[in-house]
């Protein structure tokens, strides 16, 4: 079939425990989508039978074949190598270690297949189609379980010496902080990710300073996801005020990439910003201006991602269509 | 006369108080240089004219003339637009106040001119001639009054968005530290610049802990420079350790930059690091692994400049050429 009429492609957001594919057409809308548990416990194979099941319900579910898919893309979380998509280390897929990702994803498919890291495809997202368009320079954060980050440096993601670049999470903040998922204490992440925040708030409801919360959700941090933190928020003036000096932290990250990158932009995204922009974005910029030398902080604007859920494959099938157009 | 003939440059590094002329042949060897004092308090025609007899001499020293001269570059301390060449301030210069300082030059000269930020000029001295051959992604950390620094991201200088980028001595290292030249408080540069060296170094001074630097310099901070201080370093044991203090709040910011950058070389340079780098070059490069991710700091090198003085002069040279080539 004539390369022209291959004009959809896949993109897929591969996560600790769901995965995201969705079906696009050659303007990249979303025409389909299906959403995969990971279940990393049962390795690889299963991984690839389940994706290409998924696949094959994309692909029915639009009436289109294989030879209507130019390429696919798949951002993963851990570290990947730029050019080859094998994956070193995934900490949330075990089984993904030095596996060559690109090359079974492409065997599964029979298309050319990219990996990136799933941030770096997240801001590629955002800077194709979302809140970062027409930006040459772009600096991502995003708040989750932790709190990662990707660069656009002279409007291409920038991926370092090694695929490495934008770990803004795990850069230090206080020496005597706690204990980080990395290993070291005091990074970014360790104070103000998600767990930081909701150990913050369970500690706040076990004080029985947080009612509404400790009536939610009690004092289990599985229970104080974002959605129930962003619900407490409105309720609990303490878990309100837990926020917003944990978006004070992150503005002093802002600072810092600020002071060193001068970009145009900051994208602020994840599940934590998702669920409260309002509370987050303001205050983090306002930290942000206190710490960073002026006139690079006047000329910065800071907005919120714009693509949710849909930034990470969105961004990763761009990648794989921009690299086999 | 033919271009191919032209096919030597000038490069000026433009100082607070002192400017460094070279005249560079085809290789970009020095072939005449020339010191001269920048006097600010006389304004930018006294400064001009200076810069002109001191260009004439270089000239009447090789024998060549103007038509020889392919172009000038000049690193200059401050903020300068990419572009334009147009200075927007410079704290050691308050006469170069949005001054078009590149169409300056290149009247004077008759040729074209291209001025940048001098730590920028000055890394990318390094990266062409220096310590950083050959290397695609290098930050440069210069440690002298302050701390400049400087980005180069696939292989070219990163300027950024409007030209700042690499400002890392105004990273926030401690809000309750000592003010800094920026007006803010608890930069890199307020803990781990010369003066914040100087100032600890004096304060052992004046406390009869270090007696060889009383000696010496008693406790003057202009007259505990650079020199003295790694002079007295081998002396007293105070001060050797003071500067391996310093050294590591370095590898702090180092390890900040290798997070977010993930780089394959980090140049120490400037005037500090000039004086005693055996001193200050390992211990920030310990203090870097302890804080950095593994991964990252593994696959980046950690190298002292090479050009030292002639890094700033030799780089905006380079930069000229390379615009008018």
């Amino acid at each position: 079939m004539a390369k022209k009429l291959a004009n959809h492609t896949i993109g897929v957001d591969i996560g600790g425990t769901k995965i995201l594919a969705v079906l696009l057409d050659d303007q990249f809308r979303v025409k389909s989508e299906i959403k995969l548990k990971t279940k990393p416990e049962h390795g690889d194979a299963y991984f690839l039978e389940a994706l290409e099941d998924g696949i094959e319900t994309l692909l029915q579910d639009t009436g289109l074949k294989r030879e209507h898919i130019r390429a696919i893309g798949a951002g993963c979380a851990g570290f990947i190598h730029p050019t080859t998509g094998v994956v070193s280390r995934s900490a949330n897929l075990p089984f993904l270690k030095n596996y060559p990702l690109a090359q079974k994803l492409s065997k599964i498919m029979r298309k050319p297949a990219f990996v990136g890291n799933d941030v770096h495809t997240g801001l590629y997202g955002e800077h194709q189609f979302g809140a970062a368009k027409d930006r040459q320079n772009v600096v991502g954060i995003f708040i989750g379980t932790g709190i990662g980050g990707s660069l656009i440096l002279n409007g291409q993601t920038y991926t370092g010496a090694s695929g490495m670049a934008g770990e803004v999470g795990h850069v230090l903040f206080d020496p005597n902080g706690p204990f980080c998922g990395c290993g070291k204490r005091g990074c970014m992440e360790a104070f103000a990710g998600r767990l930081a925040i909701s150990s913050e708030a369970a500690a706040a409801a076990a004080r029985q300073r947080a009612p509404h919360l400790a009536a939610q959700a009690g004092t289990d941090l599985r229970q104080i996801k974002s959605g129930m933190l962003a619900k407490a928020a409105g309720q609990d003036k303490i878990i309100a005020e837990i926020i917003r000096a944990k978006a004070r932290i992150v503005g002093g990250l802002m600072a810092t990439l600020v002071n060193i990158l001068n970009p145009e932009m900051i994208v602020l995204g994840g599940g934590v910003v998702q669920a409260m922009p309002r509370l987050i974005v303001p205050e983090a910029i306002k930290a942000m201006h206190e710490q960073a030398i002026p006139d690079a902080a006047r000329r910065v604007k800071v907005v919120a991602a714009k693509l949710g859920d849909y930034a990470v494959a969105m961004g990763a099938a761009k990648r794989a269509w921009d690299k086999w157009s």
